[in-house]
């Protein structure tokens, strides 16, 4: 066994060799899982899912690792605020180590997991594989192009960090390309921005780019017609905001069209090619700024795992959330696939959800290693909302359905309470408080190295 | 002439054509500097010089357009706390056009300029020509690797938001690899950080950095021996601060040892390779972060432009701060080589020149407008600080000299006096206090496409 003095000897890993049986060998001389030490649990990502198991386990008597590609926890229910330039990205992001230092038996590790050896209880990451003995896979969700490339190619997501920021740098760049571009058809398509899908992110960014447009960049750009910048909200079905009830629907419509959003049911995208969208019906509209809020699936380690899926990639578990034949495999939240909600629907892909998975295979882990009978995921619907604008949400949670202002009040409060961090929170409430009042959007910048 | 209805006609562009003569045409086509309307002037970067060009023209009955290839200003004296996570990149930009639009006769456009047409008076971007009357250099300055490529290419700038957010990455991704890195040499390197130049802003970045690692990456990495991180700060002169009075040299280096960065004095380097940096007396050390804060010169831009540079690349002007040939034309700030400074040195590249420079160039385009013979070039010299730590910096204006406590208030008292709008004030602030309080760097975030 190799010494590594400085190295905490709870995170050796072993190099993964070409040889299966040079792997096992590693595997054995594993000081952790191969040498009466406390059994090790691996959590891959730290979204609200993973972080949920390992605060369950903070007082177990097991050791846990925490695995995410990035090193912070991103509360992606204020994303939309990333793209719409009214918070910076540090504001909604958490150092996992600073959230998982305060767990004695919890470490973190920054790595990308590109497979997992449920054979040999290994989780894989380029060069490395770390045993384990129980596994929870919570690396949540990814965009879903149902395979279409030009639209992966051709459109901006809103699954992460880096995707709200191209989309924010796209739209300004747009709008400054707009001031010095002579043809009107080309100008008006750099001031047309196309959002596909009618959920909440859909609803939520079409609402703040609105405003945004509205009270900020008419101001900026006085020398461009504003009339001619558009919003356009593009669902395929017949409704928007599909999970809430109807009378917050219509609210949410009437709100969002009174703020100049063009919305378009029952209309769905054939093809986009960086210039235009093309609709099924055969009309076109030019944009250069299509945004794609109308698909997730699991994220893409799950095609590399070979496990059962159900609908959006996500992985068939038990309603004691592991694996039906790998009982020591749990797998939580977005990547997930279990029905049972409102009847016999799958649990939506949203953060309760994922939170109180973590929970609760956290229990069950605990109930293998100690012999007991697992449990099973019941889940507390505890409602939802997404807000439209300033001063304007909807409201469907604890029994409670609201829209207008003390739906939006209650939407505030919810997010700055869930917000982790004590600096994020007051940065994101002075952010707030300064976007309120002065109905400017201080953080519209163009950053990265993509420059005219 | 083209007709662009819903573009302000102050902001006509004329492509660059291949022929001079259908260059010159469209030039005489500009409704601006050839129908009898208002003066032109151009002013290349809103930095400090540029902004306060436009600041002192905003009552003067002239056209000013600001041009700058990014659509902020950054503040550039802050810029250090963004390679080391206590402030986020937001913090410390502030839109361009947010700035300028306070000022009516006033526009700016994000465009990166390539040269300038002096003949013809013509600013040259990309495919664009944009005429001017009047021309304000102020591009400001760029790293100066002195032709050393393997330098430009195997160390980290300090010159912009990019950079200083690449350095916190890198960084933040050497302490995630020594976690898993066996061999304790290659771990060594990954946590030596090296800052060539001990400048302000080598005193300022290794003292922040020396906390950053003492406060908060400590408790992060608790897997790591932290007595094994080190900060070098390497200078090839005698003396750090050479720019101040002896006796806040001596302070300021004696602060930083206490805080245990290591200071080498009569170093010079001989070259960097990514892994290893060695020095001209034939001393090697292991270090996988590299800081290069020992050279600027005047931004790129001049080497396109043909005129006759002193020390630094930076242009020769007279002292009324325009080109002797081309009185129409200024040059401010990094940019402009000017003696004068304590006796006959160049005035150094500091915001406080390009600031009063800016003003004083203001100045000379209208006494040209109106006949009146031009003003010289005086500087008030206000001092200079560095800020080296938590409670510690030195402080050299206003006649005062301090070092520690008293000068660390001086120097946060006029930092957010000077830092542009309302809402950065506020959140500079609040992570300052968060800061200050809690010994936390909130911002220690690893951002954007490169990944482990």
């Amino acid at each position: 066994m190799k010494t590594m003095p400085t190295i905490d000897q709870n995170l050796t890993e072993a190099p993964v060799a070409t040889s299966t049986t040079s792997l096992a060998s590693r595997a054995e001389n594993d000081p952790i899982s191969r040498t009466g030490g406390r059994p090790r649990v691996v959590v891959v990502g730290a979204g609200f899912g993973g972080l949920h198991v390992a605060a369950k386990l903070a007082r177990a008597d097991v050791d846990v690792l925490v695995l995410d590609r990035n090193n912070y926890h991103g509360f992606w229910p204020l994303l939309y605020q990333v793209a719409t330039a009214g918070l910076d990205p540090a504001s909604i992001a958490y150092p996992a180590r600073a959230i998982l230092r305060k767990y004695p038996n919890t470490q973190f590790l920054m790595a990308e997991v590109s497979g997992v050896d449920f054979e040999r209880k290994l989780v894989l990451s380029g060069d490395k594989a770390l045993p384990y003995d129980y596994l929870v896979l919570a690396a949540g969700s990814a965009n879903n192009y149902f395979g279409d490339t030009a639209l992966a190619a051709h459109t901006f997501g809103m699954k992460d960090l880096d995707e709200a920021e191209q989309l924010r740098n796209q739209l300004l760049r747009a709008f400054e390309r707009a001031v010095v571009e002579p043809d009107p058809v080309r100008r008006a398509a750099l001031l047309t921005l196309v959002i596909i899908g009618g959920g909440p992110t859909g609803v939520e960014l079409s609402g703040a780019f609105a405003e945004l447009i509205r009270h900020v960049l008419r101001k900026d750009y006085p020398m461009l017609d504003i009339a001619q910048a558009r919003v356009l909200l593009v669902e395929a079905s017949d409704r928007i905001l599909a999970s809430f009830p109807e009378q917050l629907q219509r609210s949410a419509r009437k709100r969002l069209e009174k703020m100049g959003v063009e919305i378009k049911l029952g209309t769905a995208v054939a093809a986009v090619d960086g210039d235009t969208v093309t609709f099924k019906d055969g009309t076109q509209i030019n944009s250069s700024t299509v945004v794609w809020a109308a698909g997730v699936r699991a994220a893409e380690l799950v095609d590399a795992l070979g496990l059962a899926v159900g609908r959006s990639a996500r992985v068939k578990i038990t309603p004691k959330l592991n694996l039906p034949d790998r009982p020591e495999v749990f797998v939580i939240g977005d990547m997930a696939y279990l029905e049972g909600y409102k009847g016999g629907q799958a649990y939506p892909m949203v953060a309760q959800v994922a939170m109180q998975m973590g929970k609760q295979a956290a229990r069950n882990i605990l109930a293998l290693i100690e012999g007991r009978p697992l449990g099973t995921f019941h889940y507390l619907d505890k409602g939802q909302m997404a807000t439209i604008g300033r001063r304007a949400a909807v409201f469907d949670a604890f029994g409670i359905r609201l829209s207008g202002f003390f739906a939006w009040i209650g939407w505030l409060f919810i997010h700055i309470i869930y917000l982790i961090g004590f600096r994020n929170r007051l940065v994101v409430l002075t952010n707030w408080a300064y976007n309120y009042f002065t109905y400017d959007r201080a953080v519209r910048l163009i950053t990265g190295a993509e420059r005219e």
